[in-house]
């Protein structure tokens, strides 16, 4: 019931439709951080590329990877309660989440959109496209960390 | 340096070329399980669909995230002495990992080879031929955790 809920309420990002696992609150919790993290890695590689030596390659599969995780359905990992620490899984997340329900969708979609150009700038091998898309795409990570998440 | 070597003993998966990031073994040890995790809420989501009802938009996402994390380049968050918890990170890393490069190499490629194909095999929508390829990936998946991950 719970994440029938999550999933309503980021409707616009996740079909209602969606098969359902039965996941704890916690396991939700646990999930949602192991993707922003890995997200992060990634994106902190192509930064790397950026400032260093480019590998073209490599800025490609983190793209994608960045991409896939924004395509994912992560709107399925906030049910109502998981703004709490729950059996020992921390979280940041701030109660306001679920009561701006259209903030959280209007960051969400902006942050799909920017991610999926990122990875089809990225193919292109343009340097100065993709470094322009990266500030882009960070800028829509940290819209949703300032307004979303506990320092 | 232990980066370096890292890359060099995966090189057959990992472009030893890449630009890379400085990182603590912690801190690769937190986004490799990180990376696995997520990995698994994905997986997780594919079998939820074959078990009950399908959605294939869910799936192929699904896949996707699967096949963007094996083309990732883990490889270079395997630093030799990542086998063991560093700073309060806990690993189930088993040292035979860098005592069998060859093996490693091995299972990375047949896991990325499956992956890929996972993805797409997903977009094509036949279920049963994502339900047998879902299979050798989750196989793929397993011959790893049984040759280098402690129970």
């Amino acid at each position: 019931m719970q994440k029938i809920i999550a999933v309503l309420v980021l409707a616009g990002v996740a079909s209602a439709s969606f098969a359902q696992q039965t996941l704890k609150p916690e396991e939700m919790i646990k999930f949602r951080k192991a993707g922003y993290s890995f997200m992060s890695w990634n994106m902190g590689k192509i930064k790397a590329n950026l400032d260093g030596t480019f590998n073209k390659d490599q800025v490609i599969a983190a793209a994608n990877l960045v991409a896939a995780t924004a395509n994912s359905g992560m709107g399925a990992l906030y049910a109502p309660g998981t703004d709490k620490d729950v059996a020992g899984e921390k979280t940041r997340l701030k109660s306001e989440f679920f009561q701006q329900p259209d903030k959280v969708k209007e960051l969400a979609m902006n942050f799909s959109k920017e991610a999926n150009e990122l990875a089809k700038v990225a193919a292109t091998g343009d340097v100065a496209a993709i470094k322009a898309q990266f500030g882009k795409t960070g800028g829509a990570c940290k819209a949703c960390h300032e307004e979303f998440r506990k320092d």
